[in-house]
């Protein structure tokens, strides 16, 4: 095992209308001028947002309003947010909503306290140094960024996705409550339970090895996942499979089932220039990336994707050909990812095969090789694409 | 799944060496006069007290020192413990040992800003209000005090065993180290990891239906145990396999995994009157107690026995007759804890049958029951010891 440091300092309020005590965790967390992040219609259509709006009345903390979140975040939302937050000397942002608001708001929250653009936090040209805190109301289990201290934004001119990371930007409280996800369409949860497997797959797929407890927590919730996601997919109102989904999305990113392994976060990398370009959701482009991704490494290591096959998927072992059993374990989340109703190949994702040359140039990988559990060359990803374009059952 | 709050702000400092750096984390986390707290003399052979005191030199942070803890903490030294931090001003307590020095240590800090008696806190008359900031170098992979906001402390005068319990009492950062485990006797390891998986069986037998996210997560804590414990047993120097326990540990006591339903600490409690009763290691007396517990209350859930055999021991599952899986099962964890060195009956442990009605009486429920997965009389903890005075393979 790696050296670490694990540090999650967000309080989790997990439960059935929890949200109603927002107010009371931005007085205990020490706001006293709130900015409401929030995106579309839903929040305010169900009555969400006048929940919140009436628990801060009731601690007598004011607040302001910023909406329009879309899925994929723009940068030009994030620079109203930090005119506005500067303008009305808000001290807390309040994200309500799903981890592009989350994402959106942490790009303000950093923003907010910053001389120069923001954008130099995602173009890696500066590190956080200060952030408003944070709080959330999360809407759908997915992005995991309610206990996370990353966040990705979406530059509007040239549609580039970039990351930024820091334990400011980690909420200091996030509520949880999974009633608000039972009114999700059938596709947003699915894309929601594919970015929460994929968020463990990158940490399950290592070179470090004899991490027996991170890769046994990382099967937990993939097992949880196989198990509930079908569940809410026929029954989207039983709330227990949506509790099990969601704090599985919550333990899947904040990173204790990923401390002291290398990790592998290519198939996120590769992604984000699909939902760059085409702006479809992050969950359906990883369905098409990861299982094509699978493919192009599994060689790598075969008895690692054995062990998934057999932990998570149930594949009987082949003794005498584990490479049978990887693949079979390969075909099984494929096959999982359709039955739910994901989107396994370009066609699929509405994505073209024409346009690889455009989404490896984006990459801008050049000549280089990314880092990971298999190093890519822009070859390497034009061939995983390839195999995306021509994925079948 | 119930409504939870979850929140473990401790910092996690992990891996080699990484002692050295805990006057980095004292300074980062405000101490300014510092109390090391420690238990005998192998913190002192060992070198290890030099290097943490070199630590807080090289900071120039000044220190006192408290040293003496012994398994089952006294009440007498965290006594003492007090009035050293009140006359020295100590701001910051850094605790360098197993779950004792930790108890002990969190004692102390509830103690030092209390007007009253420390003991009121486990006595259950007052709560934790304040504490000072607590620092930890675990020794040894056991308690989970390294990462929760408990404390077991045992009263001189009648050696009575209480806890307490308050989020104000959970470190502020915490060093684990797998190296210094490594010289650990056979026998102070093994009763470890048994403190380990009765941390997770704690929370595994639970009333609440459909929580397959902690469920899977303490199997993975199980999974985890049952393939490293043997292997350390057997290689007290495998680094790998210590680390994957010491993180386990932590996971197994911080409730991460516990979180969202019921939770059964019969088991502990019960253990705490050998343990209060012969100064046994509280390991020790987990591994007559619990097996025999479960003999006890299995047929309140005979699925839940067989989900634990099947998922946990690899026993096969007997779909004419569960009860036999489920049997199966808890055979299966008394070998194991009789294959790492673990007294299985109370002959191996050193307790006397005839004790009984004390352990009894001291255990105080009179004629009430005890909360958890089954309430317990006082005659159902009798049936249940008679069990661990007979138990065999």
């Amino acid at each position: 095992m790696e050296n670490f440091n694990f540090y999650s300092p967000t309080e989790f309020v997990f439960g059935k209308e929890r949200e109603n005590e927002c107010g009371k965790y931005v007085k205990k967390y020490g706001g006293t001028k709130v900015l409401i992040h929030y995106g579309g219609g839903s929040a305010v259509k169900s009555g969400l947002l006048d929940r919140v709006k009436a628990s801060l009345d009731s601690e007598n903390i004011p607040y302001v309003l910023l909406g329009g979140v879309k899925p994929n975040p723009r940068d030009t939302l994030i620079y109203e947010g930090i005119e506005l937050c500067r303008k009305e000397n808000v001290d807390f942002i309040l994200s309500v909503g799903g981890g592009s608001c989350i994402d959106s708001s942490k790009g303000i929250a950093c923003g907010a306290l910053y001389d120069g653009d923001f954008w130099d936090f995602y173009d890696k040209k500066a590190s956080v140094q200060k952030a408003l805190p944070i709080g959330t109301v999360l809407t759908i289990a997915a992005a995991g960024s309610e206990g996370s201290g990353a966040s990705v934004v979406t530059k509007e001119d040239g549609m580039l996705k970039r990351d930024t990371s820091s334990d400011l930007l980690r909420p200091r409280f996030s509520v949880l409550n999974p009633q608000l996800t039972c009114t999700l369409p059938a596709y947003q949860t699915a894309c929601g339970a594919t970015d929460i497997m994929a968020h463990v797959f990158e940490r399950y797929f290592t070179n470090t090895k004899e991490v027996e407890v991170t890769d046994r927590l990382c099967e937990a919730i993939l097992l949880t996942m196989v198990k509930e996601t079908p569940r809410v997919i026929a029954d989207p109102d039983n709330y227990e499979a949506r509790a099990n989904i969601m704090w599985a999305g919550t333990v899947a990113h904040n990173d204790i089932i990923g401390v002291g392994r290398s990790q592998d976060w290519n198939s996120h990398g590769i992604e984000h220039e699909l939902s760059g370009l085409y702006d479809c959701a992050h969950g359906a482009g990883l369905a098409v990336v990861m299982p094509a991704w699978m493919e192009f490494v599994y060689k790598h290591d075969v008895m690692r994707f054995a062990q998934m096959a057999t932990r998570v998927f149930g594949c009987p072992m082949n003794f005498e050909n584990p490479e049978d059993t990887a693949l079979k374990g390969i075909y099984a989340f494929r096959r999982f990812l359709h039955d739910i109703g994901m989107p396994i190949n370009f066609e699929e994702l509405g994505a073209k095969a024409e346009d690889i040359p455009v989404l490896i140039e984006k990459f801008g990988i050049g000549d280089g090789q990314t880092w990971g559990f298999v190093r890519l060359s822009a070859k390497d990803i034009e061939e995983i694409l390839n195999n995306a374009v021509k994925a079948k059952l």
